[in-house]
């Protein structure tokens, strides 16, 4: 069978959720400028919680985007890095990136008419 | 201000999620064949509640997205429309989509890996 994200069994749904995901689109960006920190991450992407940073991070992970490097220094040290499918992975998201601050303006704007009809 | 995604009061923060979402890229997807009707939208995007297709439909439509056209016939049809925005995202979303299918076999044996080595 052909992965088709059209088909609701389909494994590429949760993986269209994965990528699609805000925090792991700012994530994979912030990471694109090489490996980083747990805490620099999470001082990156603002208002990201503790605990979502944490779970959004094993997961990608788990997804095979990141690897995560733990130092035996005092005080220990761990940093992220995007694998090879995460550095893969970057590109595309900085699609969505690049459209949603380019085209922000135009959706605002829609939204404004939108509302002010239906008011 | 520039539009900054990384910054958490951006509205940009909200686009990324619209344009992220699992049921807003299959819809997407789906318009960019031409005009469909309701019903045939849900029949091709399975598993779809009708209640998440109107909500999804609607916000597309209040971003500037769609357009949603009744036409006055017995009975009557209503078709949704990709508009110039629309198609320019579904342009970035087919990135997504392709993202999804191409690499869905690497991140399947990234966790199978992780699952393992962790169970």
């Amino acid at each position: 069978m052909l992965p088709n994200p059209f088909e609701k069994d389909c494994p590429t749904r949760q993986i269209l959720d994965r990528i699609g995901d805000r925090w792991t689109v700012l994530i994979i960006l912030t990471l694109s400028d090489g490996p980083q920190r747990f805490t620099d991450i999470g001082k990156r992407v603002e208002g990201i919680s503790q605990k979502v940073l944490t779970q959004t991070l094993q997961s990608l992970v788990r997804d095979g985007m990141l690897t995560r490097t733990a130092y035996a220094e005092i005080p220990p040290r761990v940093e992220y890095e995007l694998t090879k499918l995460g550095r893969n992975l970057a590109e595309t998201v900085a699609y969505l990136d690049r459209w949603a601050r380019e085209h922000i303006d135009e959706v605002i704007k829609a939204r404004e008419a939108y509302d002010g009809v239906s008011a």
